[in-house]
């Protein structure tokens, strides 16, 4: 394994002592005797400093003809330099090219037209912005992960090829199975339900399909989905367990990955100090909010991208609004008595919009088989999930949280497609 | 929150000590005036005793109608008896019917037909047997994510949507996407080896889809494949990587789930003690293995299922076996200039068969181009991979592990669809 480039800015590394680091080329420019080249590996950026007499003619040679994306390995040494990027560089003794790199299509310095950098996707994924971003989720994902295993959570590996269309058949992506037709999953949550007879409490963190055929900001076909399904909870405390959860992965993402976030022009210290409790606000408080504020809006349908924005102005922190109207929201959530239903929707300040959506789950029979019928569907569709309120249903609760929504509110990012390396949308399933 | 039953067992509440518990019936017998319950949590089983004048009329005959899978919450004092199983049981005070649960359809006695639990699976679910190959499952899940994050590797979101069909066309799953055709991934790797310029070395857990039409028991048409990608490493490396997370997630989670492994027949204790290094042979030492065995097998063939158990029969430690012909591999594994490739495949001992498959990767832009029209196709379609030889290529190497297969050996278990809650094979996608 070769030194790490953070390692040997970090002072790891006595001054004169060599080292060999294996890297990509940023940058590079020489006067013919010496050459400074700008490198990078996983951890950081190094200047290496090639001069004659140093190294042989040969591997001087190879540093001067060095262009952008070349893969080099470098023996040198360690030497302070309060001119070189990070106060330290690399004095060169040895200089090997190992992947040749002639005309790399992406240059730093020029703002390329976004599609074009689309379709240079598995070259972009290499680029500071995206490789930070990627950090950041990495650390989401762990600090989700670390959260669920720290309170009694399983994780568990529901269905993505299921068979029968729940919430939403027109976002449905259809597959060929074998002799028969499938869909690809919106959402693990009837199958956490079940789950939860046997563990009480699970999370799954994955993929999930939407054909959403707008273009949009915040979504995208093929998301990942951290979902959570707790027995013998009700909305209440799931909305104090969930503030717990995010302040709890936002400060160790915040701590963590401070530098990349403010790499990509997001704010680290908002993230480290975010604390519970956040506001709580209801449906119909909501309502008034937005009429004060001059919109309007006619109580009973949904809010959207727009209502969200406003309403999330009036707040530093993440807002949970709870108890929407029945008829917006899907049937399996629990049925409040009042013509709205116990669900909470979480939005994230400054515009970033809806992150988690939860409700406590309906466990009436006969209520649920009705609001199936309502919203047009046949309850024998829904047979097996049925069953589960049959046998020994208990009081429960779950929620679903978008990892790439939450990674563009933590890195402050404009548009969503930038959170995934790969993104899916209605024009793009390449490369 | 109930108190958890594992914690009643173990001793946290003292005899006499007052606490509420939430559960599920397992087995219900009463004489009239007594009666002994066994209720199950996440964490346990115990036994619950309603005897008349300790709990009301009333409660008495909740608990006397009680049947199998019934929810119930029960206050009670905790009371150390050696007759109840683990030692302890809860002397009811009290006692709520939370679910109902009439004429359950599985019967912990009866042997049922496969196909019949298979249609029942969203209630089999809870079975014992399940939720201890889940548990197993969440940590062999954790081990092997904390083993990657204690090793310098990113976790990565590759995409499941894929344009272009790699390996294997005939066994991939073909979906409509939008106006175009597109493919559910059967790998990351493509993908992760784009990510290495940027990350050096990553890792994912996606779901992988294949469609198999043979029925086996060690394929599913949808499972969970672990899978990492390293710069500047090399197969032999590698394979010394390899035992390192193979022992590290096998000795954990025989550690920590010993109980669980032992329930559904396995043997926690060979893997709590599994130590690298493990046997390495080539294939052509594995050939002269068999034929000396009696097999009639063809050199230059791959191995299949026969012979792999066959191989295995011979050590008592997960075998590698390197450098396969370079016919019967994959693309762009690295040639070894002897008609051979650089890969290694993992096979567990006692015919669990293979884990792990894995390779250097060929670097050489003109070999691997000449290698994808050797296999009939068009190197026009890898244009984007071909990429990755193009600009800064490094050596690496990377693997692919069946997360379902790992746990079938670990659990011991004679068919892999009980290694995930909902099986996906070619006669089932429901529930
Ligand atoms: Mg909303
Ligand atoms: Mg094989």
């Amino acid at each position: 394994m070769y030194a790490r480039i953070k390692d040997v800015l970090s002072g790891r590394f006595a001054d004169g002592e060599e080292v060999e680091v294996g890297g990509w080329v940023v940058k590079n420019r020489s006067s013919g005797k010496i050459v400074f080249t700008l490198i990078r590996d996983a951890t950081g950026e190094m200047q290496v400093t090639a001069r004659k007499g140093n190294v042989c003619d040969e591997a001087l040679k190879v540093a001067d003809a060095l262009s952008l994306e070349c893969s080099i390995i470098v023996k040198g040494k360690v030497r302070s330099d309060p001119r070189a990027p990070g106060g330290k560089e690399l004095s060169a003794t040895d200089l090997k090219l190992i992947g040749a790199s002639r005309d790399y299509p992406i240059f730093g310095e020029e703002e390329h037209n976004p599609e074009v950098l689309l379709d240079l996707r598995h070259l972009d994924v290499r680029s500071k912005q995206l490789v930070a971003i990627m950090k950041v989720k990495d650390s989401v994902l762990s600090a989700a992960r670390e959260w669920f295993r720290n309170h009694e959570f399983f994780e568990v590996t529901p269905p993505i090829i299921i068979s029968s269309a729940c919430e939403g058949g027109s976002t449905l992506f259809e597959l060929k199975y074998f002799e028969d037709k499938a869909y690809l999953s919106q959402s693990a949550q009837l199958y956490l339900e079940s789950l939860i007879f046997g563990l009480e409490k699970v999370y799954s963190i994955t993929p999930s399909f939407r054909a959403e055929k707008s273009r949009t900001t915040r979504h995208l076909a093929e998301y990942w989905h951290i979902e959570g399904e707790m027995a013998w909870m009700g909305l209440y405390e799931m909305i104090d367990m969930l503030e717990q959860l995010v302040c709890y992965v936002c400060n160790r993402v915040g701590e963590e990955r401070a530098e990349e976030i403010r790499l990509v022009g997001g704010d680290p210290e908002y993230f480290k100090g975010l604390k519970a409790p956040f506001p709580r606000i209801t449906y119909d408080e909501a309502v008034k909010v937005l009429q004060a504020d001059g919109f309007e809006f006619k109580p009973g349908e949904d809010f959207g991208t727009h209502e969200e924005r406003q309403l999330s102005t009036h707040y530093d922190k993440p807002l949970f609004i709870t108890e929407y109207p029945a008829e917006v929201k899907a049937f399996y959530m629990k049925d409040a008595g009042n013509g709205k239903v116990l669900n909470v929707d979480m939005i994230a300040p400054k515009g970033f919009g809806e992150i988690i959506g939860a409700s406590e789950r309906e466990t009436d029979l006969a209520i649920l088989e009705e609001r199936i019928r309502k919203q047009g569907e046949d309850p024998a569709k829904y047979a097996w999930y049925l069953d589960l309120r049959r046998y020994g249903s208990v009081p429960h609760s779950g929620f679903g949280m978008g990892t790439e929504r939450l990674v563009r509110w933590i890195c402050g990012l404009e548009h969503i497609r930038d959170t995934i390396p790969y993104p899916r949308t209605i024009s793009r399933s390449y490369p």
